[in-house]
């Protein structure tokens, strides 16, 4: 690069500028990739329809039952058919313009067209200790912390509970504290689940609570409810189905998910793979709209992929890189809010191959136009750890793939020939001190918080700097500082006297 | 995942399978990710002519601006300016179904289209030693064993000269010993460059010596030159163009490099980084058709970025990643063969930030289409630093993301109705053992050589395993065993009595 006079001047005036216009933000559109083809999708589409009305699903319960023959689906032998005219009936009238909200509405989410959004999620049951180099039993001290540390974080939009609290000893005390410490630690959008259909009565009453009354809640719901409607192949569950049912009743946005793994539970091959989870996902929808029309539900196809060597997941792979994109374009497809898995890496720590397994899957997630890709940050071992100081590097991992989806405006100012001209014709002969790079500094280039791009000698200097440590640094700072109020004092006095909640006030910094 | 009774068995049959057929392979077609639209292409290639006609460039070379005006562009001022019907025609006419061969046709590559093969390449002073954590001075030695282990790599398709021999102490023995322990170490493609005209000759003498004459040599042209024929922004490199000039005429294929740093030395909007990386070569790709018509050159645009904070290279931001991207799109807008770099980490070491760096930019590279991708293996601390470890871990990465460009494959059996059916209905309910399973377990699936896939307990008992030590293994695994005979016992003979050879007989196992 040029070392011609003027550039120390110049790099010295661009560091002097503040940095306060944010290069990228959440609600980008994608769609930049596009794995399939218009033909493709159509193809997937009308297979799934083939699916629906040939194959059907097993395990129905009752009420499911109930809901979907008065839409229109048949019942025989043990399995429920869906006619395409009843699915496309469904994907017609299904709600496709619904927020998902923020306690602060900054961070309402409106999961529409190809508005790209990234968050937590999943159910690890170990905490990955980067110092010890092992894995732990999670905690709902750990969620708590996953929340407040969520909750500082620019590129992770949505706080999906990505742990198990494997301390809370019942359903109950798991569903109700893994709520709480959720909304406790964040004012994003919380995604949370419901065990067993007799936790959804306690967990409405908490939820309605803190929202200050049901009506306050149903206005702008702020926890959405990941349901695991279906066990692939093609059957429903009968627990999350009753829970499904309660949870909508109660006004909870429901992603409707449908968690197939290939070469497993759903086709080796990656279209047919797409197919089953395409078709699951719509009779889910079917579901939800004869259940009451037009409630908010995202399209949750999200097809794992196997090793088919060993049967392990194999999350971080190419397979699933294309497995999450496919699924994003069939649910743009459809018009659909979609959401789906990325990020997911197989390496047990934040290590060179976690990077590239998440990079790759968490780009192309999010350039195919994924609304809303889960499970994005932190995640590790097949999704079986969550490590913090991976979440603390994911978000500046995200923040160059956001960079990507923003893309490349086309302008008479960026096409750039009157800069150009000035800088070659009798200029400088570098763009370091122009105008037009002083004022793109703010706006064209995202910087990372803890990434390095120290030269070799720099690095050297600083004592070569790790960035895994660099992270945990950071963690503490936030863990100790951090201690958001989102739950007003008098709620939280009164969630404490109705329900067992057991991450003590002390540990909030409550007094 | 399904642990249902059949899994097991099944499992067991998948692992005895062979593994054959290779899922991925250097070629498969990209374009699936588009940064840039029709209109956005058609306004960078307006705005690119009229820089060439209006700015032109300058450092023009008196044999140059020969060249070039016969062609029709006009010298005026200290600048040779393009008038775009003089751009057009070369850009009609060049030269757009060319291969780089291998010295084994198998690696021959055919740069057209929207193939993507991924390389090497670089200039980097310091090898990264994982051992010890730090940089050491890059030798000859290096070079050689780079060339070695790549030729072992399945994913990396040609091997650029990566690193610096900083042992040799004068151009001569630099740019002849480079190209004698590339070709020495891997059969597959070779690119390099010359440092002065006076090299030029001797260069040539060498690549016809190895190749049995000159007729041989240009009849499958096997080595491939970097020429940095501009200093950006918009000036001709007197030296290069004087190298370039010759070993046209020597018969080899030219890149035509032009590596400008957004925000120094081009415009720091990446719309206008790209409209000058353009301009650039266009300007080359004329100057090259008036030298010699319908010679092989690849359409080299290699923008590159700045953090703005400090100056230095961002190479592996989400900016470089549009940006290589981009020019791709622009060479497929031309249907010119494209080289750009990705896969080059700002950090010092193979970490998650340059495993997220690396994943992120190779993929849209090579999703974007562009037929050579240098740079992709190896590369740390900007450029400065090539590290054996991620050599061999950036080949698995690759095997990933070659994977997402090999893309879905939709027709009746991938679709998989009849397999969902037979596993469905009365069947299984799972997908382990059916026959389609097997099948496509060998050839829809990239399984890693060294990257883990185990659970964290499998992990642990295994005394868990890290990638990057993994990596030295089969390193010293590789440089211990594999030493090719590319250059014949006579042919060798000859040519350490005619040049400076300085990687000694017994280093490569001559005897």
């Amino acid at each position: 690069m040029s070392r011609r006079s003027g550039g120390r001047q110049a790099r010295q005036k661009l560091r002097a500028a503040p940095l306060e216009v944010k290069p990228v933000r959440a609600g980008m559109d994608g769609g930049q990739y596009k794995p399939l083809t218009n033909g493709d999708m159509a193809q997937i589409h009308a297979a799934a329809l083939e699916a629906l009305e040939t194959i059907g699903l097993s395990g129905v319960t009752e009420t499911a039952a109930a809901y979907c023959t008065k839409a229109g689906a048949e019942f025989r032998d043990g399995r429920l058919y869906f006619p395409p005219a009843l699915v496309e009936s469904a994907i017609k009238s299904a709600n496709r313009d619904f927020s998902l909200h923020g306690r602060d509405p900054k961070h309402d989410i409106h999961p529409k067209g190809r508005k790209v959004h990234f968050g937590t999620a999943g159910a690890a049951v170990h905490v990955v200790d980067v110092d010890s180099n092992s894995y732990r039993d999670s905690t709902l001290r750990d969620l708590y912390n996953a929340a407040r540390i969520t909750d500082t974080l620019d590129n992770v939009h949505f706080f999906q509970r990505p742990m198990v609290a494997r301390d809370m000893e019942t359903t109950l005390d798991l569903d109700l504290n893994t709520l709480y410490a959720s909304l406790a630690g964040t004012n994003k959008h919380v995604g949370t689940s419901v065990t067993v259909p007799e936790n959804t009565a306690p967990f409405l009453e908490m939820l309605y609570m803190v929202a200050g009354g049901e009506a306050a809640f149903k206005a702008r719901p702020f926890v959405s409810a990941s349901i695991c409607f279906v066990v692939p192949p093609m059957r429903f569950a009968k627990d999350a189905c009753d829970v499904m049912e309660s949870l909508i009743k109660g006004g909870v946005p429901i992603l409707l998910l449908s968690a197939g793994q290939a070469g497993a539970t759903s086709p080796a091959a990656i279209a047919g793979s797409v197919v089953q989870s395409v078709a699951e996902v719509l009779a889910g929808l079917v579901y939800v709209n004869a259940i009451s029309p037009g409630h908010p539900a995202i399209f949750g196809t999200w097809p794992f992929v196997s090793d088919l060597r060993t049967g392990a997941m194999s999350g971080g792979s190419g397979e699933q890189a294309l497995l999450s994109a496919a699924v994003s374009q069939m649910a743009g497809f459809y018009d659909l809010p979609a959401g789906s898995a990325a990020g997911m890496s197989d390496s047990k720590l934040p290590d060179i191959q976690a990077g590239y397994e998440k990079g790759i899957t968490t780009a192309l997630a999010g350039l195919s136009g994924l609304n809303l890709v889960y499970e994005s940050v932190g995640m590790h071992g097949s999704l079986m750890g969550f490590c913090f100081e991976s979440l603390i590097i994911d978000n500046d991992m995200l923040g160059q793939v956001l960079r990507t989806i923003r893309g490349i405006e086309i302008n008479p100012d960026t096409l750039s020939l009157d800069t150009m001209r000035a800088v070659c014709l009798g200029g400088p002969e570098h763009y370091l001190g122009t105008e037009q790079t002083l004022r793109l500094m703010q706006t064209e280039y995202v910087y990372p918080a803890i990434a390095s791009r120290l030269s070799p000698k720099e690095w050297e200097e600083a004592q070569k700097p790790d960035i895994v440590a660099e992270a945990t640094k950071l963690k503490n700072r936030i863990l100790a500082s951090h201690f958001p109020s989102y739950i007003p004092a008098d709620i939280d006095a009164a969630l404490r006297q109705r329900f067992d909640i057991h991450l003590p006030r002390s540990a909030m910094r409550l007094g």
